[in-house]
């Protein structure tokens, strides 16, 4: 009963409504009125999620980013959140956290509508929670994690690494020269989900989730869910400027880059024939979109490097 | 900043969404898909609103009663809930949580659709916060706490009192014979919000919350939010069998009552012409209400004990 694991396995006994889905997707999609209302919930806890040193405003921005992020990744566009908060004695991390927390709904349009102020007992980790609530264009599908066919193509959405080699900057495990040091950094402490380009690709998707935890171990979850094999072209995989200027591109930082997490991009399949469809949708919203690998019938995560199989790391990204 | 009330209005500069009431009401109040959407949030923190010796199947229903009392008070009949969730090293703990989870969910008909697991650093006072989602009835208004009128009656839906002399019975300070101390208790660690009696009541109301903090403090801020003046009546206070017992039916046992908290029961306001209508909705739900009080014009709150002024006590209830 102590892991995740088990514990979710016991709540799914209580989660039995379709609405849940399973608690194995990224979101709930409850019918309500005549549209459907797709909820998502994240708590962070200090020590866990980020450290007493983070700028309040980034932990503000990473809260409701990584929400955001999950009504991306089922095609929803942000109608609103609430946010449990507990009021501490510092006057100065509350100001900082609210300028963080306006920014965040301003540049994602998600209105603060609710919530509740708690008093957590002197001394303890501040403990976090958001509820973001989103809805999906009329007559598009809300995409699941489960529903990636054999035949179909792998893709994401943006640059992977950029995030996870900001934290080794910050921890001071890499060096970097200042422009690329303020990038991943800015990349790692405010991730920028897109949730207009998730509902303009939802109709095109046969399963779309994001990408939080690395890309091998979410394409892993993606192909697991969907009773399917992915397989991932290393080589393929994005890389921004300010990554191959600061770790290079070679065998080593793409497997860094694909197991460092924080991406909070966009990981997809469609059928190949949906190529032009996805292309020209991202292009209308002035993005490029990453082909990275395929699904196949089978089971399990398998990885090439300029066409030849490789064998996976020992670890695929964060479980947490 | 560290008060709750500063925060809080710093809060209300972001959240100027209509569908956040201010941050002043039970609940936030969305328009979505032809619909209202109700949406409640309450957090929970270990040693703050519930004790480490507290039965944990009573923690979770309280956790889920709470929730659904404020969708009762807005007349919303339950859709779902989310629940952030501490994984500990404590089994029987989560085990029991569990338990009472699946009751609570079962009973006020609220399917659990999501949520997050998190875990807190060892020896973290256990955070749990719930998102509840409600829908009123089509085409009737979701009252709010701020439309009481000048000439409408202030209305109760339960006895109370009950749930704060179970706590004083809990916490020896006060003797009962097994029979009452059970009731007491069981009202105190597991309250029944009744949501479709709130929404039969929310056509015929101007104002409507619950009262969770104490009837004279929760009567005091309808009459703030609405800017008229409250009246009630002491000896009209209805009080149970079990509290009548323990605590006896004089003066200093009715200010208790009505200053104790976790009653969870509707307080509204409606006009005297409507009393007939209130009267036929709470009887077909085999419910029975209590007019307590007045609204007049003015400001604040005032007590009458058998039609002579008193003084307020000077503890109204719990302000946390």
């Amino acid at each position: 009963m102590t892991t995740e694991a088990a514990f979710i396995a016991a709540l799914r006994a209580i989660a039995t409504s379709p609405a849940a889905r399973g608690l194995a997707d990224d979101a709930a999609v409850l019918d309500f009125g005549g549209s459907r209302l797709v909820l998502t919930m994240d708590a962070i806890v200090e020590g866990v999620h980020f450290l007493p040193q983070d700028p309040p405003e980034t932990v503000a921005w990473k809260l409701v980013a990584t929400n955001v992020s999950d009504l991306a990744a089922k095609g929803a566009m942000p109608r609103g959140c609430l946010l449990t908060y507990p009021l501490g004695a510092d006057d100065a991390w509350d100001t900082s956290f609210l300028a963080g927390l306006q920014a965040a709904c301003d540049t994602f349009a998600i209105p603060l509508i609710g919530g509740d102020t708690v008093r957590q007992p002197q001394g303890t980790p501040r403990s976090l929670t958001l509820v973001a609530l989103g809805e999906p264009a009329a007559g598009v599908a809300v995409p699941s994690r489960s529903s990636a066919r054999a035949g179909d193509r792998l893709w994401v959405s943006a640059p992977i690494g950029d995030a996870g080699l900001g934290l080794a900057v910050l921890q001071n495990e890499r060096d970097a020269e200042p422009a690329s040091r303020a990038a991943l950094i800015a990349t790692y402490r405010s991730p920028s989900p897109n949730p207009a380009l998730g509902a303009v690709l939802a109709p095109h998707v046969t399963a779309m989730m994001d990408v939080s935890d690395g890309l091998l171990i979410d394409s892993q979850r993606l192909a697991a869910a969907s009773q399917v094999a992915a397989l991932v072209d290393l080589d393929q995989i994005p890389l921004s400027q300010a990554f191959v200027t600061v770790a290079g591109d070679d065998r080593k930082a793409r497997l860094f880059a694909a197991s460092a997490g924080d991406d909070y991009c966009l990981l997809f399949t469609a059928p190949i024939e949906a190529t032009a469809s996805l292309q020209e949708a991202a292009a209308a919203h002035h993005t490029v979109l990453y082909r990275i690998g395929r699904i196949m019938n089978g089971r399990g995560l398998s990885l090439t490097w300029n066409g030849e199989a490789m064998s996976l790391p020992n670890r695929l990204g964060y479980e947490h």
